[in-house]
């Protein structure tokens, strides 16, 4: 038998009230209670059901999810916890994964989701604002995951603030020549992490006045070949780093090859920070910034099955954000013995 | 403009037939040909081409692929591929995640996928004939990666022989106390896997009369977590092994870390060997079977496209796997100074 509302507010141990806002992401719900009721919900295989409305109108079952790449480690984690979801909720899942930028053209001049989805999920995508034009012609509910845009709801976390989260440990230990391993800002994909996490990192830098070095931020495109690559840059410089924050894990990873195979540790002659969380970030010993990634696609998904089912306004939720120190920054926490 | 056969040909300085022959999977192809079509048709684009007959039939334009899980790295890996193909060939992508044995009873009883596709996909899964039965009465080219069955199109390696090659690379080491860490045969979402690189590692130990000892072969669920912890249980046996075959790298990466953490050194004082060559397996320093992950998915798109267009019979192809020797078993051939 299917968990009804009252099942999740029971065992949240919270109102029903409280179930019904913390799932649709509206405000003013503290984030520990919020994270008690998706727990619960998840626990129950609750969703908000859409069934009766759907019989009446003719819906078609199914969202359209839009990806910039499925198998990043990133996409695939919030796209099984949209499809866990929507599964639940007896939804299909039409996916559309732009790959390069002609097929991002393609998809947002063809809207092949047209009149054959209720509701649109787009995933860690910069829009233009053309391109939340178009999604807005669909007169559907459409949400992000790790952006916001107007009219569009969202779950996402602040990256500005999380990438000052990881530079503000490294600045704590007492380094000042700290490098950056980022993203393309230009990259014709767009998604939106690169622009802030290096907002971020230069605020960081800037607030207790270290000099800006443009020859410490280079390019590591979100692979672990990339931030190889870039760190062995680094590692040329007549004055070389001693601390890098890569935004992402996996180019962290590539950063950490490239430090033991020039001969040097990492944790003790350069400290390397990541961000995500990645599954072998602990692993790996990496210390990170943990984002919440099931979690966003999670509630997402919930709070569209929720506007579906009630025709509710577009929500914004941000989650908090982690600092995870490991051995790459702090080497007495290593728990390897070699 | 789209590529034509003729263009692909040309590339990979082969015969029209030759192209047609490769991509549809059909036997007596050279591996080493067929890698060099399917290079040329991945630059290129090229897919063959069902558009006229679509038109005509009213076809869906969408393929319906099922997975059992969609966030581990193989399956992301594979989705990614069969969508890369399908995108370029002007399909859309149905996903049917599975999720649990519940989602594969449902999936299999209602076929979601009836009248809403052209074909249908599916990712390593050990399909009962029951299930295979409700598939071929939807009357469509179905193809499946990662296993075989009687009327189904397939591209897969071969998993006795692959978990032969680990196996044997341990013996050849001088190894004769070798543990398996594995996947749960008795799993009810049946993935094809673990059957057959079980009987691989048996195969290999028998083959020199290795005595059979079922206390080496321990579960650990295809997690990293789950290799860990049948790792420590394999550490904690009065006769403990010298060397551990791990059915995947991410099992493997778990059990090196109770390997460390216990206090004794990967490659030195116990031998590892996973399987697949994840992403990560080379940063991990991991000696591995490769499997084509990508290859798999794409070949059996460009099957499946290949059979729409041309009503052709089912396929079966199987790829070959390689022994990639790194320093968690050859200690020399260690690429990390530290």
């Amino acid at each position: 038998m299917a968990a009804s509302i009252e099942d999740v507010a029971r065992l949240a141990g919270v109102s029903i009230a409280t179930v019904s806002r913390s799932l649709r992401g509206l405000p003013d719900v503290a984030t520990a209670t919020r994270d008690k009721v998706l727990a619960a919900a998840q626990q129950l295989d609750y969703v908000a059901s859409p069934f009766a409305a759907r019989l009446a109108s003719g819906r078609s079952s199914t969202f359209g999810v839009v990806v910039p790449f499925v198998h990043r480690w990133f996409f695939a984690e919030v796209l099984g916890a949209v499809e866990g979801v929507l599964r639940g909720a007896g939804y299909d899942l039409l996916l559309h994964n732009l790959g390069d930028s002609e097929g991002r053209e393609r998809f947002f001049s063809v809207l092949p989701v047209r009149k054959r989805v209720d509701a649109v999920i787009v995933v860690s995508l910069a829009l233009t604002a053309d391109e939340v034009e178009a999604l807005t012609s669909l007169e559907l509910p459409v949400g992000v995951v790790g952006a916001r845009f107007p009219g569009l709801s969202s779950v996402r976390i602040d990256d500005v603030a999380a990438a000052r989260q990881a530079v503000d440990h490294l600045l704590s230990l007492g380094h000042r020549r700290i490098a950056l391993i980022g993203g393309d800002t230009d990259d014709p994909m767009r998604f939106t992490p690169p622009h802030h996490r290096l907002i971020g990192y230069r605020e960081a830098l800037n607030a207790i006045e270290v000099p800006y070095d443009p020859a410490l931020e280079r390019l590591g495109y979100f692979t672990v070949g990339g931030g190889e690559a870039a760190m062995r840059e680094l590692l040329e410089l007549a004055e070389r780093p001693t601390a890098v924050f890569a935004e992402s894990d996996e180019m962290a990873y590539g950063a950490m090859r490239a430090i033991r195979r020039a001969g040097l540790r990492v944790g003790h002659d350069i400290a390397v920070i990541g961000f995500d969380d990645h599954s072998n970030a602990d692993l790996m010993d990496l210390s990170t910034v943990r984002q919440p990634v099931a979690e966003q696609g999670a509630l997402l998904t919930h709070a569209m099955l929720a506007a579906l089912a009630d025709d509710t306004e577009p929500t914004d939720t941000v989650l908090p954000t982690e600092l995870v120190v490991r051995g790459s920054t702090v080497l007495e926490r290593s728990v390897y013995k070699n």
